[in-house]
């Protein structure tokens, strides 16, 4: 299983240098105050890769996330465990993560920041639809999995992970957007959810 | 109960004369394209005395967030129910409404993207610290109220607002940067979560 951040200590390939260089940019400068030029600074090639690649700031950005979201999908462990119920809890404990590490501190402002341009801008609002489509489908799978093996008792699996992926993202914002260090709660919060509307014979 | 948008309507006096054009001007812009130079164009006086009460565009968005959280405040049916639980229930029916109405949803957009702006700037951190500690202890009073009324179970009611405010959060971002509406199905989720988790004899 690659780490996400693998691109970042060793980047394979001009691609990969470039969004090693777009993430420690836009972890230093943020959205608003990122550039092309400054992502170049960050860049141990010559600028004009990027101007030649990219035809402004949006449209590397957007390459980034998708970048980002494959990565992604590669390191929340989604495949490793017994049975559905720790598959479940272990992908919450991955992203609900207490204390959450610097490096994806660092990422997670970065994201949200991203995530706010989809408010006014229909290609991060695409991103973001697909992105959420992709952890939504994995969440529900696994809560499949588990209604087939007995575990959870005959819940709707879609709508289950559709709440646990909202209750996802807002802690994801509100942890880097507010000093109220709420994830630990939050985390024993969605575990009695879990206990009290899916575990089977509860 | 005074209505959030009655300041749009028929502002008084020059603060709230500059609050309308600024709730204008970010629905239309957005926080990176906003200027005070557009707010300007949505005021009806001269922009010179905007610039006179201002230092900059986010001196007044932060006085705008302040403005406008106080008359959340207001708004948020958080003082007529008849017992907790349907207090309970009237605001979380308020805050995950759906669909959600054409104006709330502009300034959702808004919301979402000057959050954002807290992950860098310490300023807007600050004001979402008080803004979540602010629901946050609203809700905890109202649960704390059904545990003396013997609606609810002997729960911690701090514990279960901070989780019910970052549903809240994750639901209203979700809702303006991703296609997928899932609004109803959290609403629901949050039912059964109310229902197994709090409400006495359940």
């Amino acid at each position: 299983m690659p780490r996400t951040d693998s691109f970042l200590e060793s980047p394979e390939g001009t691609r990969e240098e470039i969004m090693q260089a777009t993430y420690f940019a836009l972890c230093e400068h943020g959205y608003a105050e990122l550039t092309i030029e400054r992502i170049g600074e960050e860049f141990s090639k010559s600028k004009s890769l990027i101007y030649h690649h990219y035809g402004g700031k949006d449209d590397l950005l957007l390459d980034f996330l998708e970048f980002m979201l494959e990565r992604f999908e590669g390191t929340v462990p989604f495949d490793d465990a017994d049975d559905a119920s720790d598959h479940l809890d272990a992908v919450l404990d991955h992203v609900l993560a207490t204390p959450l590490p610097e490096d994806r501190r660092e990422f997670g402002k970065a994201m949200v920041e991203l995530r706010a341009q989809a408010a006014h801008d229909d290609r991060y609002r695409d991103h973001f639809t697909r992105h959420d489509r992709f952890f939504g489908e994995r969440i529900a799978s696994i809560i499949d999995s588990g209604i087939e093996e007995g575990v959870f008792g005959d819940v709707d699996p879609e709508a289950k992970a559709t709440f646990l992926l909202t209750v996802v993202v807002g802690s994801m914002t509100q942890r880097v957007t507010s000093d109220q260090e709420s994830t630990a709660t939050v985390r024993g919060q969605v575990e009695e959810f879990v206990r009290a509307t899916l575990l089977e014979g509860e």
